[in-house]
């Protein structure tokens, strides 16, 4: 059994994390090969970037192995960058990641905990100059996703579900992500895109 | 202020209601018009279908009037569908909200609630048929969303992220619906559609 970990705290953006749970969380009840849990400081409520209280799985203290990191983004990623508690969380468990993931503003965190450091990446469209400033990385604008060796960051926000279900097609096989995708019926279709 | 209310209950689909969750709550931090809330039986955490536990704003019996009541999907509406109070709460107060929504198989509980008999609706795309037997509504297939009147029904899941944009769009405008895609970064692109 591998364990996909999502990373959240206060301020986390909702859909940056619950777009990839639904999609791993799908893949894993067809395939029977993950378990996806929520991992915060501790098990007390988070309270998300728009008011959504979720009560985490486990604390990051009690985390099991990952084969999957994921952290989200959100306006609590300003708090989080300079967390010792979180980045030296990091620091620790994602060199023995198979894949170390963010959507959005996660990827600050990333940076700032060292798997980010070198490396091809993007963000969410409004912080691409801020994750510039840092130094030591290249950030790609216009894309829903970056991959550079195990690294994966995404845009923002709903780009965390395209990228989800890439990363279990790599993980699980094209067909168990084009499974999930019908299962979520993922066909998307943003209305008021032509200029009406 | 109004209110847009999110039932949920356990074993609702997290997608169904999170995706129209950040839609709604991001058009709602740009207007200051609304109040988004989830509304449960009790404000005891309720565990969804993929076991995210989330702990809800208000119980059912403490809503406040609302102007769009949205109703998720899950394996959890098999039993909602013969909970008389569930049923009962939807009978009060679909009458008074402006609009009347579900995501996936959360249009079984407005069939029995009443305010999709006689309807055109669409639900998730393995559900249509469950839909169809129960009579008195005219259930459309590959369709994003379906809108009847103040009653609108959208497709599996993820659909409920298109139909919520689009809501925004009636109820706020077009050109906050734009801000609040351009926000979350909406511009889907699901990996593997091409047939490699």
């Amino acid at each position: 059994m591998r364990n996909v970990g999502l990373v959240i705290f206060d301020d986390a953006e909702e859909l940056d994390f619950m777009g990839p749970w639904e999609v791993f969380s799908y893949a894993a009840k067809m395939t029977g090969q993950d378990r996806v849990l929520t991992l915060a400081a501790s098990v007390r409520p988070v309270r998300c970037a728009k008011g959504m209280q979720v009560i985490p799985d486990a604390p990051l203290s009690d985390a099991p192995p990952l084969d999957v990191v994921l952290v989200p983004g959100g306006i609590g990623t300003r708090r989080e960058v300079d967390n010792p508690e979180m980045i030296g969380w990091l620091r620790k468990v994602c060199p023995t990641a198979t894949w170390v993931t963010s959507v959005c503003t996660g990827s600050l965190l990333l940076h700032e905990a060292g798997p980010a450091r070198g490396k091809r990446v993007t963000t969410h469209w409004s912080f691409v100059e801020t994750l510039r400033a840092r130094g030591d990385v290249t950030v790609l604008e216009k894309v829903r996703y970056v991959r550079d060796g195990n690294l994966v960051t995404a845009a923002g926000v709903s780009a965390g579900i395209d990228m989800a279900l890439w990363l279990v097609g790599q993980r699980d096989g094209v067909q168990v992500a084009r499974d999930v995708q019908r299962g979520i019926e993922y066909d998307p279709a943003p209305p008021y895109s032509a200029d009406v």
